[in-house]
């Protein structure tokens, strides 16, 4: 798929078949998450992928935005490794571009995916530590849900000028460069 | 061009031909941006487009890693809007994602570009908050640089199967799924 086409179409979708997602085809979308820029080309992620109907059952009960993962063939954990981190904070960044790569990959190649966010919440945080046994130095990002799609959804326009600013702050964009 | 080449063949770009970047090529870029997943669909982001040798002469004086940004067109800051937030502390990731949108735009425009970190660097926030004349609800994220390219790098891959985990955090991945 066209990068455009894939960036304009991308929706995201809770609703799954109930079908596997070879692992092949996991690998290249994890390849393309970890192409992602890093702060210093530190390329702090990890991915937990999650396919124990016990996890999800697990992760479904201390997340109000998930109750679709247990219908849901995969689940990707975005985490960070702090003892990677060059410029620390900067991993957040590291991996959300890597969340966004992967979302696009998933995308492109026929599958639905949705992006549930865990940090900065403490608590989300604590309960995905203890569920997948994560040492101190990995904090969770956010979980991927992803399946092959039972919805479809059309793409929608969020082009706005008023987002556009020229050299300074604006309340309302200007109209030349 | 296409998805996984776009993403396995970008590279960070920090030298630039003396050529301008036409605004409609701008709008499509930013356009992309916008089209990134963000939290409750807030689309907390802003964009300030940097054209103005003062401002780069005074963003130089005060980032360590954007020397380049005086010899380029174009310089785009990537800014939060926490008045928009619907979940509080989110920005940073829905503006990354906006950002690896627009990075992924801009080399598969052929143009150059690369991501220099700002947030959570307190004393870079206060700078470019002065420069840009930020208000006190907009953060800047990151700015991009970018141009035309005047260097080729090769593409480099990432992928590391130590990265990947299965159902809980193990410090080597396992074998199978």
């Amino acid at each position: 798929m066209e990068l455009f086409e894939a960036i304009h179409t991308r929706r995201s979708i809770r609703k799954y078949q109930d079908r596997e997602v070879p692992f092949d085809l996991i690998k290249k979308i994890l390849a393309a998450a970890m192409m992602a820029p890093s702060t210093g080309d530190a390329r702090t992620w990890h991915f937990i992928l999650v396919t124990d109907p016990d996890k999800k059952a697990r992760i479904r009960e201390v997340h109000p935005y998930v109750k679709m993962v247990t219908k849901a063939p995969l689940g990707i954990l975005v985490c960070g490794d702090l003892s990677r981190e060059k410029f620390p904070g900067f991993w957040p960044q590291d991996c959300s571009a890597a969340m966004q790569n992967l979302l696009l990959a998933a995308h492109a190649s026929g599958l639905g995916a949705v992006w549930t966010g865990i940090h900065p919440i403490e608590d989300r945080i604590t309960r995905f530590k203890e569920i997948f046994d994560l040492p101190d130095h990995i904090h969770p990002l956010g979980l991927a849900v992803i399946g092959w799609p039972a919805q479809e959804r059309t793409a929608e326009e969020r082009y706005t000028e008023e987002c556009i600013h020229h050299n300074r702050w604006q309340d309302r964009a200007s109209t030349g460069i």
